[in-house]
């Protein structure tokens, strides 16, 4: 399994966005968009391994979290509207600190960065950050890991403080800064790379095959 | 110089279409416009050393080329909506064989696929399909290449046998099949990190200095 955590700083706790304005009305929710497209596309489907996390900090309750889960998701395709869609009816339900189905593969609940962090206990974490350590002296080690970025404002020295208290191992993915949906394709590529060597079949086919 | 192509099969080639409706209303125009965000965005600022050209072949007029360079680009964001639009605009130019700007750093004119392979006479093509060579074997001998990719619907065979003839070389990213957006992320990180290595400064900046 892999899961990828995105903080959206300014990203909108309610429904009432537009999804002709996903930058602007909507708090920069076309970064969370895209990495949902990122995160869950092959060419010929989804990835059936993966979820991604929202932790959206933004205006009006800030702390909520969104999930998509690659093997349930559906009514998803490529396109950020599309993500801002599914985001959005996420975000018209009323929600409590316990998890509620929105649409098939999509859960919302009340929580922050902490409440993530305890859900992950046990599995290795990595915070990507430009100056951390290159993925590729890393990938044939790197097994059931959970993957955490931040938007276009990155990650405060708050979470990043509660990021380390939890064990998070710094990491980068190449010599330049990069948008966080990028980030994430190169990641999967890396992990993509290390499942085909070690003769696995990349992308969760076989969780596919065995619905 | 990086130059990256991309074939839209199905894309119009007129601005009547809907911004709302990217995927549908505008013939998966939605793709290409993950692939002009992919192909020039860093994380602060523009890839000054890319040029995008969309190869649009759909209805009413099929044989439309736009072109995005990077070292003159403006108003460009990175959601999809704000590439469809300076799309849209170019597309409601009256256009010939000769290049027109659209707005700054976007161009179009009437043309086909062998139209654009003439213009890269002398460059290194380099053609993904995703059982071609690995990248990785070859990174650090691309220097000033032209990148050609498909849509969902890949390359046809016509378009393959032009290719070929025209010496492009058939080169993958990886184990798995992918949305070219993604390919092109994939296809930056192995010359950025080729750069870095020979001591380059990868994105253009040195470009971007000397404005």
């Amino acid at each position: 399994m892999r899961d990828i955590v995105i903080i959206g700083h300014k990203a909108k706790t309610s429904g009432d966005f537009s999804l002709n304005d996903l930058p602007g009305s909507a708090g920069r929710m076309d970064i969370l968009c895209r990495c949902v497209s990122s995160a869950l596309f092959l060419s010929f489907g989804m990835r059936r391994d993966v979820n991604v996390h929202l932790l959206l900090l933004g205006e009006p309750e800030p702390g909520k979290i969104i999930r998509f889960e690659g093997l349930h998701l559906r009514y998803l395709n490529p396109d950020e509207r599309s993500s801002g869609s599914l985001i959005q009816k996420a975000l018209q339900k009323t929600v409590t600190e316990k998890d509620i189905r929105s649409t098939p593969g999509v859960w919302v609940r009340n929580g922050d960065l902490n409440t993530l962090l305890a859900s992950f206990e046990g599995r290795t974490l990595f915070y990507l950050r430009e100056d951390g350590e290159d993925i590729r002296g890393l990938d044939r080690e790197i097994r059931d890991p959970v993957f955490i970025l931040g938007d276009h404002m990155g990650v405060t020295e708050e979470e990043e403080k509660q990021l380390l208290e939890a064990g998070a191992k710094i990491i980068s993915v190449g010599p330049i800064s990069l948008h966080s949906n990028h980030c994430i394709t190169l990641l999967h590529n890396e992990l993509d790379r290390a499942e085909a060597e070690r003769g696995e079949i990349p992308g969760g086919e076989k969780l596919r095959a065995g619905e």
